[in-house]
């Protein structure tokens, strides 16, 4: 997974059905590179995420069978190095 | 997802049977890189849209069984950072 | 897809059953990478092409169970900006 | 597989259940890059492994059918070069 | 695919019981990342090999079901350029 921060949030009326009622956000990943993730687990802006990408994506249930390859997976709480 | 802004329009005469009808777009994703997607939204030239990668882009009706590893899902709207 | 540019053969004598037959092409990616992928529309050196990667690699009738992560769907016309 | 450095521990209160039990790993890869990984083989601090990505994350028993595309699956005793 | 030089070989003896029996082989990929893959056709340090990832790395049958992305599925006799 890839650790990373919500930055903001992301609207689109014209979207696949899949997407209908899905939660998008706008994400910095650890090393600066961004991406948009499907929310599954009630992250917002400023919070620390972990992020599955690929099929991983679609399998908590908000995601099923949606076209959806990065979802927001856990809400980080510490680091610990 | 990324996020990807369109910048032109792909055409290929020789191509694998499932791309048949397709509309193949030039895409410019965050960051620069360069990808060619499927549209599936009715997204057009100057559009900022999100593409799905992997077997995401095949779960879209459009491309179901296609050999395509990127697709256009949505044509976003704002971006609230 | 990664538009590519064809820039030669690649030969393999000792190679996995499933590749057997299959024709092996070195690619150019659209910012310099290199890749290799198995042509299945006919492509040759100096064509500018359309390689699908993971499993959309395998999605054509040529590729179908065998270990190919990256195929060529395509052959591109034209690409209007 | 990517070679990496387990570099310290992850956790997070609010998260997908699927992770329920998961050792989550922050990892540094061989080129520098971070990642998180879910232990499967008792991997600690201090230890150089093995990761494992995409679908291949979830093959591992305590993976499977989890949100994760990243996994440990190997500690590397010696690299002989 | 990507083109890669063996480099050297990776010992592990606490791994997932999938990899039992499996030779794990450091790779220097063209461009210069570096991976470690799983030989299925009887590569050796020095050779130039195919390196098929993600799920196709599981195709072969040597691989089949273990948590692997990255197999060597074919020495590279000649590249014509």
């Amino acid at each position: 997974m890839r650790r990373a921060r919500v930055t903001g949030t992301v609207t689109a009326t014209v979207k696949d059905p899949g997407l209908t009622g899905a939660t998008l956000l706008l994400c910095e990943a650890a090393g600066g590179a961004e991406l948009v993730a499907v929310d599954t687990v009630g992250a917002g802006v400023g919070d620390e995420v972990l992020v599955a990408e690929g099929s991983a994506a679609r399998l908590p249930a908000q995601t099923s069978g949606a076209p959806v390859d990065a979802s927001i997976i856990a809400i980080v709480d510490t680091v610990a190095q």
